[in-house]
């Protein structure tokens, strides 16, 4: 049912790519022609490369909704990276990035952020509060999967706020759902995958126009050959997006 | 700002009376003007009496969305029941409820439940799910409080539902964030007392219509002098709602 | 874009059976896989043969939000009808219905309708605004396509309300967009076919369910042989719908 | 009702400053203490004196929704030039503007229109579309109040898209309802006045944080007593807005 009314990413039976079957390091690799995406040419194919994530961070920004609103990300791992420039350009009031990685509040920075900060500061919670008149953030983004920034997180949302879990915790995480959600009334959206296909022809519009750029993100372009030293790269948190290059492999 | 913009219910500065303040045992009590609803003659005084929880109900379904839909209430205690026969005036399919107390599940059958079930029974997320074509209802509305009752309920709703948190527990509670919202793509909404003064008009309307029949709940109506009788009852799982006449013994 | 975004309804390319292509009475009709639709069994044939006007009274009612809410529905030909069970149905706290065909009024209040009135009532605005605390009805489904009716329905709408349009005027319609929207503050919503395949989930849902229950509004079943006398019946405007049975006569 | 559910603005009752009774031109002028705002200190007193228009556009704006999307606005008075910025700051993807005045098409690029056109240049609706991917535009913003640019709007519409319509019509408009609105799946908007409190929240903010520069739009800062002067610019259409500074009349 949910397959037939632009829900197929939440249906049932899906089959993920990489998941439930082989993913793209398979030498081909089948699928309906129902699911291909045709990409505009006007792409590059390194772009391309990172529209599975990009498209996570648009659906998760654009269910929340952020327009002229105040938005804390926790964890900017390369989804969370993504998701500032996709906030600025659906029209975010401020973003705010949160991670214990400091070359990734770097990137954060050069993305957009307005402000990052370390999540082991003490006493966060209230500083983000006086960034935002006392009241917290209009929408959290929850990129972090990490049970304690999902507690700081929802503290910083103000009453009425929005939030969107993207992050998967590992775990089963205890949630003091009083105070965090019911008093509060805020609304919690999970957010799984992408919107097929809603959510691809607001990537390829937000890439197309120059509005999201995503060269800070892909940090390396290496040749295909050079994999295992790409692998220790991103291994090493050094790395946000590794792009391999399979042609000039192929022609050689 | 949530008090001018017609979210006074969730503004930080609210004051509840009987929590923040003496409640309605007090001799007297002062109101601002601003905050007192003057009712509907139509409707009897018994009825006036318990709108406090029946806008609970009312704002809680009324946030879910239950048109068309599949519906599961875990805990029917006063508000729990109050809220079947609003969300079947509000336009739900169906109308599951979930308790332990047999006394509480015979009132939700009599309130227009199409099915009620004892929490307890094994296997009963399937049961619901067999129900509702395999897939689970579309909304779930919370009103035990029940961390067990939260995870259950939660399973019990399909891919793209919506879980309305009334209830509220007494601790923190564990969830499987990935497998119960994340994954699923659930939309979780606190609900915190009643919107001011939307849920006023919307609960009077229901009531005054006669589509909201709160007779089966106001189980004793006692005068004033038997409190301490109306107290034991309502501890002994008994009674539902007990409504105290003041105006016999204020006449006498 | 469209089609791939659960709004294939409004696809530029969408091509509507018996209006772009021959319709049912073709002998043969060669149909997209992906567009066949499945009754549930349990649903009568007679139902089936009117899933397609059903289908618009959903996606009316369903896109104007109906719950708790009061209704008037202009134009109670078989979609106006059928769109009057549906309300009920889908939590209308009350319905009215006008036209100018007796018959249909008649139709109208046994299929639900809480109050009926003849369009050429003097007054009849006001007769309205009175039955809704002076303020008028919260929703309008549009359904007779009458330039008049149009701008009477408007006036019957509250500040702030919704109006559903179904009805295809036949030329053009002269309106006073100042005061019967702008300052009024209306969302007008224009209505086209079905959502494909929301609405039709929908309309088994509540077919299947018994809420809405189409005998009333099928005034005829006869073989499919007496074609000539069931359209006069329809020109008529003695029938709301006719059924025409070709099992009979296909196995003589 | 309304006033009471954050509607006041559509309110039956509502009494405006200048239409209602006398405006800001009085000596003194009484105000209920509950609809006075009291603006934060940050933002400039010439800025100021233009929060009534702008918090028409900042209504308009946020009515329709423009996150990532193509927006056309029809009719670039003060009020739509400062549509311009604040669709730009709430995420509008391209942002078209539509007059007859070359000065203010002039002074809408200066304020963040990616392309103006002249009204009245053959074939608009196309070039339009041409500049969509052949479907329209998203949003519509009819600021003009003019019947044949709210056609030539709701043509450049897409199929499912919105319009928000502010500008006021001097007399009844002929629409095409079954072309430009019913079979297109519109929802068109009517918009009044601004949300209270919630635009005047939303507005002083775009303007505090600087994503809203007002400055291009108050092309005229004149010493009260040059009010003659002043009028004859407005009536000349060189002028968008005219600040009247009475700071210096008042201390001589």
């Amino acid at each position: 049912m949910l397959c037939r009314t632009g829900q197929a990413h939440i249906c049932e039976n899906v089959k993920i790519i990489g998941v439930d079957c082989d993913g793209a390091f398979a030498e081909f690799i089948a699928m309906p022609e129902y699911n291909v995406w045709k990409l505009d040419p006007a792409i590059p194919d390194e772009f391309a490369a990172v529209f599975d994530p990009l498209g996570n961070a648009v659906h998760t920004v654009m269910e929340a909704g952020v327009s002229t609103k105040s938005v804390v990300i926790t964890g900017v791992g390369s989804i969370g990276l993504m998701a500032i420039p996709v906030a600025r350009a659906a029209g975010a009031a401020s973003v705010y990035a949160i991670d214990v990685n400091p070359g990734k509040l770097e990137l954060a920075r050069r993305l957009g952020a307005d402000e990052t900060f370390d999540a082991r500061t003490p006493g966060l919670v209230d500083e983000i509060k006086r960034r935002t008149g006392g009241d917290g953030v209009e929408v959290l983004l929850e990129m972090s999967g990490s049970g304690s920034a999902i507690d700081m997180g929802l503290q910083m949302v103000r009453n009425g706020g929005t939030a969107s879990l993207l992050g998967i915790p590992s775990d089963t995480v205890n949630i003091n759902l009083a105070e965090r959600i019911i008093f509060k009334g805020l609304r919690v959206l999970g957010i799984n995958g992408r919107k097929m296909f809603e959510t691809w022809y607001q990537t390829q519009a937000l890439v197309k126009s120059g509005r999201v750029d995503l060269r800070p993100i892909i940090t390396h372009v290496l040749p295909f050959r050079d994999f295992d030293h790409a692998f220790a790269l991103m291994r090493s948190g050094e790395a946000a997006k590794i792009v391999l290059d399979v042609k000039g492999d192929l022609a050689s």
